[in-house]
């Protein structure tokens, strides 16, 4: 039986659930707007490393490791864990992944990781190949801001369109179960650009890529925007948010208040971060926390997850490329839409 | 239905099918012993283009649509392509699947991406998520090299440990068929780490990776060696494949004329590669063309195709740490055992 509607979209027929989900962040963040919605704040971002990049890493494994003890299963049990970051190489899910010891797939999807990962394993689960699986990322400001713009300690000034790298982490894990959370449909993105150069407006390169897999999710499922209580996308920030109602207008949708974006969410007006949030860890952070728990409170009931990445590095933008960029979306519900 | 055996075995019990394949190789990869076998060997391997990132992701399109072609279908009935390679934030893949525009999963699994991205292409054909699936990876010598190691124009001595990054990509479509080569079973590998720091001996990094994943397999299933015709790792190289032969007889199990490692194999001893061939694309390349063409002359019949890859960073290994590795596994058949 083939578990798709039309171009982009699969239908998870079996529910695969959210059986357990854990969010860990830095302190701006935890000072930010979802302070009490977040598992875990930490009061100091290198969490006891000697490096950033091993801070990180310790990060995503409490994130895995407590999002496993939410779901009350062994790590023995988990059959996959599909993981992702930004670092070159994606070290931090890697790293990880070594002291997990969980049978392991590594991802790169740029910001769009955790929906990426989430359609991951929702296959696996609906398709019988995993009885649970762990869908993980999250990034840190100090190691990304160092990798791919300037050493922390120059103190570079940002542009008014730059977004700040959230640090933060979150994992779902998905089972069968007969109730809670489940996924019910994923659109996979097609890489999209639109000749946007400036590494320093990732929500304008995004924005596109987000139109073009949202479009696809109407086209293909016949819903619209009104059929969401919520429609979030992961890290287009302010700017970038804007600038995808305008092109989702042209294209006959209206996004209303039921559409917001982790990144111009996650911080507030005081803390200094322009156009918003970005990383994996924006969107990774705020769903497995704040969505998750009002979904659980049936204070939302149907939920469009549309995480957006920007897949560019340091030398593809030196070489004078422009920013392809990518979105996946998973659509969520509790009580389970009947697909 | 739960579609797994044992801890790490996945079974595919509808039998995704290569029903395309393609394997594009640079000037020196020709000369050596497969040169008979690939499709495509490039004279220069800038390949018309002005950075050799450019020519690898040129490359890589080349492959993807080569396959295609081969598979018979259209280019938008393939229903994913999943496709990674060693560049920082795999810029090769989403370059080319911007160019191809189809819906793209990027992964990252270092030089194991060729088997990480078959066993993702099977599950989704395998769960009725994909009718068709593009399942693509591939190096390029000059990328790498200046990316993971030192200049090209420097002309560094290589130590006697090293291997040669391949310049090559392989693509494989998967579909549903009802003959032709099946992807039967796969073994998803965890990371293992025992501590190897050299990253100029890559084979001895990934040897346990290799034999973590292949005792797995046979624990699993209950397989023995010899229950193959070949069972190929990826590219440990001519040390690396050694230590690995050790490792299983530690294991108690003897891995015999039956075994053999792409690194080792594709270039001959005229060639200066030292240990031999590495990179996502020596085993991509040699998947690809020779052992799919010597499956389809019936001169092989069951095949264990184990991709190894290192899982560090330059700035892991600056930082000092040691090398995670990882192997997947892919059990394909001719006339397709019933599992």
């Amino acid at each position: 039986m083939l578990n798709r509607v039309g171009k982009q979209t699969l239908i998870f027929r079996n529910k695969p659930r959210v059986i357990g989900s854990f969010s860990i962040v830095g302190p701006k963040e935890g000072k930010g707007n979802f302070g009490k919605y977040f598992h875990k704040i930490l009061q100091d971002d290198l969490f006891g490393e000697k490096s950033y990049e091993s801070a990180e890493s310790k990060m995503l494994i409490m994130a895995i490791t407590e999002a496993i003890n939410d779901a009350q299963v062994n790590r023995d049990e988990i059959d996959a864990l599909f993981a992702g970051d930004l670092m070159n190489q994606i070290i931090s899910s890697s790293f990880a992944a070594r002291t997990l010891e969980v049978p392991y797939f590594g991802l790169f999807g740029a910001c769009s990781t955790m929906a990426e990962s989430l359609i991951m394993g929702a296959c696996h689960v609906d398709g019988g190949f995993a009885r649970y699986a762990a869908c993980a990322t999250g990034s840190h400001f100090s190691s990304a801001e160092k990798q791919f713009r300037y050493p922390l300690e120059l103190g570079t000034q940002r542009p008014p369109t730059s977004q700040w790298t959230v640090t933060g982490m979150g994992c779902t894990i998905l089972g069968n179960s007969q109730k809670g959370i489940s996924v019910d449909y994923a659109t996979i993105g097609k890489v999209v650009d639109w000749n946007v150069t400036d590494a320093n407006n990732m929500g304008a390169a995004m924005a596109p890529a987000a139109m073009s897999t949202l479009k696809a999710h109407f086209d293909d499922t016949g819903k619209t925007p009104d059929d969401y209580d919520l429609i979030l996308t992961g890290d287009l920030g302010k700017l970038g948010s804007e600038i995808l109602i305008d092109l989702m207008e042209y294209q006959g949708y209206k996004l209303g208040s039921n559409y917001n974006d982790c990144g111009q969410m996650i911080y507030n007006n005081t803390q200094k971060t322009f156009m918003g949030g970005s990383g994996c860890g924006c969107g990774a952070s705020i769903l497995n926390s704040y969505v998750y728990s009002r979904m659980k409170k049936g204070e939302l009931k149907n939920v469009l997850f549309v995480a957006t990445g920007a897949l560019m590095s340091t030398l593809s933008s030196q070489q004078g490329n422009s920013i392809p960029s990518i979105a996946h979306a998973v659509a969520l519900s509790v009580g389970g839409e009947n697909v």
